[in-house]
């Protein structure tokens, strides 16, 4: 059986240090469980720091890179994906993906959360302010979304879709 | 000059009369402009109501089908175009558009509005809800989201868009 | 019942005098008859071609452009479809063709003839070298591949796929 | 540095015999080398036969599914790539490789083989036709394909690639 995959999203220039904080250590943490982390593959915001956080924890990193070359990429990628898609990408990291972890909001992230409810794959959202609860919360009709406070309450997610595969 | 084009975007089958109502007199008052209109192809919800509007209106109508075959396509569609990508040729409907429409929400349509606030399209919603409008105004960034009340006030916001090309 | 549509593709720079003759004629014969044509977008070699004759013969005329804006776009095109996905573009193109007509050779004409080849459509090479007709009949188990000489012996068979559907 | 990342390609079902001994041979030789091995993922021919080589010699194996679910993945992969892109995501398979190699020949094979071309990648085709030879021959502009009639042989000019990164 393969490992289980983690997508991680989030903003990229424009994520907050709390941002930047819950993916590095979600990261470390997934990794450290056993999941394989997949994310938009560029060195910067959250994406760069989820990288870390899996790298650092000895786990494999699979980049989906918006470009057909690797320029952009975080050096903590185990695999650089070039789809040369630019955000039609987003479909195939949330497809590849049994949970995706949402650290913090932008657009791109947006469409990835709402890609991933629509995909029902199983959400969560770590430390989400009260317009994305009320907004995501309003298009889950299957009920796959998750609020969380921190990275080791995310875990604890994670740990339920597992035992449901 | 190549004639505007205008993505009209909503939910399927979850669409309500309300949503249905804007989509296909939107479809109507746009193609009457002069606008081509561009949508998800399907026979279904928002994406018909939108291509029999602007169908009837004796505009052109181009579909962008998430299948490799027409079979559920909207019998009101000038062209059908085949993508086979699934929820990634949202992106394509999306930078494509000069200008989105939104009617209704649901995930998909929350998907095709973000990729258009972050592709600084010019975005029109139609009768949003507060929390639709609290998130996407939440996440624009580049200030390209206007909320209206009818379908005649999103025209006066698309002509707008044309004057500035 | 929707016209059907004439994927028309070749050689971007690399086309010879003979590839754009073939490809120009082609578009205008095909546009006279009613077909829609569809083409890669770019204003070079066989696309602009394509787009030039079709344009000009009164038809229907859509690229498929590669890129996620339409600077490179020709303007003969009557819709600009900014796909933003490089040559992952090309199966859209062919997906949504009923026939594909294949002036000259390259690169991206091979990837294209064959993908059309995969998805059973229609193809007819205009002019074909013999290195050509030998390896395309060599994957061509479908037998969907016509060789032919002229604009108008491919109209020939474009009109035989008419009275199929 | 990343390691580096081979492409196997080649047909599915009706692969022969001597394409799947070299697609497996060489999956087990690249994997031992060091080389990340990446393929269309579905547990059908040339792509089955490159992921047990791999898999079985210890490499990392990346499928790049053409579905939206992994039921036809190969039980070999260490990560299912789901795409739900069908034909498109083999942009995404030959973008991604520094270099390619064509075991056997396919409609899907040969758009594979000229993408690669297009994109300037590495080609190393293993026991191809003189049909194959002469027309890829004729469409490498960039001179990047290698003929060569054994596993061993596309070792050694994987090593020249290598070498020159």
């Amino acid at each position: 059986m393969r490992a289980p995959v983690l997508g991680i999203v989030g903003p990229g220039d424009d994520a907050t240090p709390a941002d930047l904080r819950a993916a590095e250590s979600l990261g470390a943490l997934a990794a450290t469980a056993g999941w394989i982390v997949v994310n938009g593959g560029v060195a910067s915001g959250v994406m760069e720091a989820a990288s870390r956080g899996a790298n650092g924890a000895g786990g494999l990193v699979i980049g989906v890179l918006p470009g057909s070359d690797d320029r952009d990429a975080s050096p903590s990628l185990s695999v650089a994906l070039r789809t040369g898609m630019g955000q039609a990408r987003n479909n195939i990291l949330v497809l590849s993906s049994d949970a995706v972890a949402v650290c913090g909001m932008s657009p791109g992230t947006a469409v990835e959360a709402a890609l991933a409810i629509r995909a029902r794959r199983a959400v969560v959202c770590v430390g989400a302010t009260a317009e994305t609860r009320a907004f995501l919360t309003g298009i889950d009709a299957g009920r796959v979304v998750h609020f969380v406070d921190t990275p080791e309450e995310a875990l604890g997610v994670l740990r339920s879709v597992v035992s449901r595969r």
